[in-house]
């Protein structure tokens, strides 16, 4: 029945519009009552983004489980790889909701809402996972919107495209980027040398993203 | 007239609380009438944060103006700054709209729609800034929800001690690690020295933010 409601909204949405459609309306092209809608959705808005509790739960437990890495960035980037997998599950869907959501305000805080909740439950984990004072909550933060930001960029990227492309390697891609950043096995498997001694030679002054590529392309991570 | 309405709407909104306050409570104890409230403020939302809106402007034209810079990172670092500033220049009123906008959800939504307009801004500088074509929005994206992650998290932290502290030196440290860790003149001005050679020696497997650390050290950038 919640598919059957979530169908019946997102119909008369592209039929009609969003703000044109009652709940009234939708609960009568599903033929159920508005009972059986406020069981499953709390207003109007939420049946537009009917995975994404459940999808912070996943994440939430997930973060909470035994943990086999070292490396808390490569954590929290697999973590924001369960979003994704969300939205890939049902491109169609994904696509027509990114859409609606472009064109309504409302909807755009809600999910901008979501947002904020996935990169607390990044940040607290890796709040968490760090043990100094202050300086950590300033990193665990910055990493938790990193992360985000990149996952966003990549999962956009995507909806624009229609669904088209490979969105699991564009979200790899740019965590990547991320883990690569901030991580401690930065965007792959630790190397098979690891007592390999690697010298880089750079002028004060040089930007430091630059000499982190070098440095980087030494350590063979590009 | 403004600011006896946004007086007024706090002095209800404390006494009161947000949502027991109509826009004709606010406007009788102004002694105006709801055209005027209308006039500067759309909703009882936008008179919780009256200076947003000339903020954004202010730091549209700030990233729009001749850049005597060379360093994009440290450019939209001075951009959150003008944030920091109005905060920092009344500090009663940030404290008093901070603990209002914690128990207020919608006021939360509001605010998170809000940071998302300064991040854009930030990210929009960015890409214009950089030549290339997809890895860069990349970059862009990445590096302004690190910014103002870490912009807030001082922010915050300032605000949860009641403005207690120096706001702008606790936002320097803030955004001196988000220069350092993106940009190309790290946290500091230019070293004297810019034909000096660093050399670093590190095992490979190193993790990487120890190496960057390893590097800044070097650089004489911590």
């Amino acid at each position: 029945m919640r598919d059957a409601l979530v169908g019946a909204a997102f119909q008369l949405f592209l039929e009609r519009g969003y703000e044109e459609t009652t709940v009234d309306d939708i609960v009568a092209l599903a033929g159920v009552g508005r009972r059986s809608f406020f069981r499953y959705f709390p207003s109007k808005e939420d049946v537009v983004f009917p995975d994404h509790e459940r999808c912070l739960g996943d994440m939430t437990a997930f973060l909470s489980e035994e943990d086999s890495t070292d490396d808390p960035v490569q954590r929290v980037c697999d973590a924001a790889r369960l979003v994704l997998r969300m939205y890939a599950e049902n491109p169609t869907f994904s696509v027509q909701r990114y859409r609606l959501t472009k064109k309504v305000p409302g909807l755009r805080a809600y999910e901008l809402s979501v947002v904020w909740r996935y990169e607390r439950a990044l940040a607290d984990y890796l709040r968490g996972r760090s043990t100094g004072p202050r300086a950590d909550t300033l990193r665990a933060d910055v990493v938790a919107a990193a992360v985000v930001a990149a996952h966003n960029n990549a999962l956009r990227s995507w909806l624009r495209s229609s669904g088209e492309g490979d969105a699991e390697k564009a979200v790899d891609h740019a965590l990547g980027y991320v883990q690569r950043t901030f991580g401690s096995s930065p965007g792959g498997p630790v190397d098979e040398r690891p007592e390999d001694v690697v010298v880089v030679v750079s002028r004060r002054g040089a930007p430091m993203w630059r000499v982190v590529q070098e440095i980087e392309s030494a350590f063979g991570q590009n």
